[in-house]
């Protein structure tokens, strides 16, 4: 029991303090997205100290030891309502997580990412990975001794699993990726005997302004909510969230490149949609974060794939279309448009890749993480390994160390773990969207006349007002029925497929 | 001394905490910022909240017992630089000043200014200053607690005007607006008789994209930095600073009103340019903060009014402008431009008064505030004496509420002490600007053919650098010879509208 506080008073307290460190996070989120929109190129130094001091700020107030001892008063406490004990649970967890780290190994990890960030930038602009491979060697042996401080049953890689997706673990993940080999490699097979698919008026010249409005009206359609959010440019396209009620999302616009605004914004939107949806009244505490990044990713994929890219969407969708770019469009069918935006074609770059040799990507980053970890792999070998790998299941041919094992900045950050969860997004959303389909009369028929309204009344309903109440897995086996299972992709990818490609 | 640390190792220490405090401050500048320029209408609760979690923050740094031992330890210590020495008797100052109000205060003076706000837009609402007088009865009584808190010699009033102007008294403000009323009404009375100026062809119909180019050219020109700042659209145009590096400026554009987004870029550029003229080196002590608002408003209107309405400015750029606006201004001779943007008008809302009549206006808010302070006027009688003001001193009759005594926010905000320092700032930049026409030759040739670095030069010299080195007195003194003197304002103001009136 909480002394003699009340359990109100106890609750309010551990609330209170929870949610001051969330200001604490959600005001670095602001200066993170203005870093990434407006920031003068002059001020990126000093933000950056801005940043570091305010993210020390959160740690503290998030270390503190009176907030322990409230944590451990409430975690005793038997008159707490469900949310609340889930809430308490959670951060009694992250607290204990984040106290199983020595100062001297945060400050080690710290030198380490900034060495290694650096390493990886010179690496890249010589197109040599000898240059990033020592500070990627040290990186790999301090997030080892991560694995270790956290803990973990089985193999070590769960440990950093568990950081992005609680509770996965490499088996799971291997029984998935064994299926993504024995699946879908027939399906790629299949496909790569058609006549290619011809994609070329994607890229012919699409006005700047127009590509822009265009991508604001799909987000509305969409139903993100314009007064509780707002878009911009950026380099990279992200999402970010100040609280469920200012969820801003961020598109590029490639004049030369149709796709690269289109999905960026229905795949932001999703994240976006999910933020939106996320309990107000549960600001600051676990129960007001999102589940995990493979469920937040799975909101984005649902969106961008099953919906964005489906035939259905754009039966309703592309006479609009037609009209807003005329000169690209209008002599292009809605069957040479469907087949073209889910062209599949193995390729070297992961961020390219179309939604079904994607997960080759991710499957290869897997494997060498895990060896990683468990020591069967070296990172002086890395670079074979990698080429042998997109060889071997993509059928290509890497031809230099840039559009090869240094394209991705996550090493470089220290992110092990993190790849999985872009490939768990895609079969989550896919197991969702089945669900989905299943029960919501009409659904598929909603979605051809232009009304989302029922498929994000669904995911407001199944999905996003829990937060972190139930873990990914038991999200999906309540929602769905069953645990995790790549099978529901598998047909989604085998019925679109075979339908695009004629097998 | 410093117990056993070394010099070096204590003033480290005390500068490392005050970057920390600034920092966060910063962070609150970004979050305001944001809330002026960009956040989603259904955002702003959550925003408020985390500003003020971010304000308790900073405070609770800035009162630290740590901080206050550490400075009073470097307060001994005998081999700082003079910088040095200068920051560490400001911060403590502002220590020592900080741990002056109570807690209970605090909380009271928060409670009114809620409170006060709100009265002030509901009377506003209603266009009835009864509905605002109790709550700024209490905020008065308030006020007058502060000014015993913080102490003060002669008049209470003093001690709220150190806050905005340090060193700057009632007997000072006395002398300077009984010779506004002594010089400045004559000149006034003698404007009156001459026929009235037209500047109807100022309120035709500027395009708003034009307008805003220009407007950024404007800023250009002036030396503004646009790698280390930007400027964004907002209902009331200001400028924010993050750091040196990162100054920003707002402005508003009316498409029926081209001067008002002209000279707000130009004002707001003049406090950016000051802002961007700060030590970087000094950033988050005293000496790499302003002056004082004062000077601060120096800047600004020096650039608005000495620069950007005289005609020299003008001269080199009207034809420029012409080309800009054909349909607007290509039949209005720079003669007859120059007079419209320099039209002396009594009139009842302070923010639209030229340059002249402006400082009436502060005269009656500062013989009020002063009155208020003293208890020589009391709240009930307030509206009346406004009124009879405006009468007396500007010939206008007040019709209602809102377009008198409901017009400004200060009040509501508890901002007594801060009206002064408008006109503060136009007596400072009339009288910098006269030793930058003595010390730099040829100043006004070059501002007639475009060129303004001689004069940001001069400013980037004897202004910018010094932070709160010297107060607004001191530096007055230092830069011009002399102290605050309204005559130089009179000179200013007789030479330049006796030639535009032909007097």
């Amino acid at each position: 029991m909480a002394g003699n506080k009340s359990t109100a008073e106890s609750y309010a307290d551990y609330k209170a303090r929870m949610q001051k460190i969330a200001d604490v996070k959600y005001a670095i989120a602001v200066l993170g997205w203005d870093q990434e929109t407006y920031l003068p190129e002059k001020g990126a130094a000093f933000r950056g100290q801005q940043i570091t001091t305010l993210s020390g700020i959160a740690h503290e107030l998030f270390t503190s030891a009176d907030l322990g001892t409230t944590l451990q008063a409430l975690h005793q406490n038997n008159e707490l309502s469900p949310v609340e004990r889930k809430n308490v649970e959670l951060s009694l967890e992250d607290f204990e997580k984040n106290n199983k780290y020595p100062a001297a190994f945060v400050a080690a990890l710290s030198d380490a990412t900034n060495e290694c960030y650096h390493a990886w930038i010179k690496a890249r602009k010589a197109n040599d990975y000898q240059l990033f491979a020592p500070a990627l060697s040290k990186m790999v042996e301090l997030k080892r001794e991560e694995a270790s401080l956290l803990g973990f049953t089985g193999h070590p890689y769960n440990a950093l699993l568990n950081e992005y997706e609680k509770g996965m673990t490499t088996g799971q993940l291997d029984t998935i990726f064994q299926e993504v080999k024995s699946s879908l490699s027939p399906l790629l097979a299949a496909i790569e005997k058609q006549p290619p698919v011809d994609k070329s008026f994607l890229h012919s010249h699409y006005d700047k302004n127009v590509q822009w409005s265009y991508g604001i009206e799909l987000l509305k359609q969409m139903g993100y909510d314009m007064q509780a959010g707002r878009q911009d440019l950026s380099e990279h396209p992200f999402t970010t969230s100040f609280n469920p009620l200012d969820v801003r999302v961020t598109t590029r616009v490639d004049e030369n490149d149709f796709g690269n605004m289109t999905w960026s914004c229905i795949h932001e939107g999703g994240h976006a949609l999910y933020e939106q949806g996320l309990p107000t009244d549960q600001y600051g505490l676990p129960c007001g974060e999102a589940t995990s990044l493979g469920i937040h990713e799975s909101q984005s994929r649902l969106w961008e794939n099953n919906v964005g890219r489906s035939l259905n969407f754009w039966q309703f969708r592309y006479p609009e279309l037609q009209n807003t770019f005329p000169g690209n469009l209008r002599t292009v069918s809605l069957h040479d448009f469907y087949k073209a935006i889910n062209k599949v074609q193995p390729s070297l770059i992961r961020t390219e890749a179309d939604e079904l040799t994607y997960h080759f990507h991710i499957m290869i980053r897997y494997e060498i993480e895990k060896g990683l970890m468990d020591g069967s792999i070296d990172v002086k070998e890395l670079k074979d390994i990698w080429n042998k790998y997109y060889q071997e299941y993509l059928h290509v041919k890497v031809p230099d160390d840039v559009h090869g094992i240094l394209q991705d900045i996550h090493w470089s950050h220290g992110s092990f773990g993190y790849f999985p969860t872009y490939s768990l997004g895609s079969f989550y959303a896919a197991q969702f969207f089945a669900a989905a389909q299943k029960q919501v009369p009409g659904l598929d028929e909603s979605i051809a006349t232009g009304d989302y309204q029922p498929l994000l009344n669904w995911l407001r309903t199944n999905i996003h007002p829990y937060g972190r109440f139930y873990t990914s897995n038991e999200l999906c086996e309540r929602v769905t029925g069953k645990p995790l299972e790549f099978s529901a992709f598998m047909e989604y990818a085998n019925k679109k497929y075979s339908g695009i490609y004629g097998l």
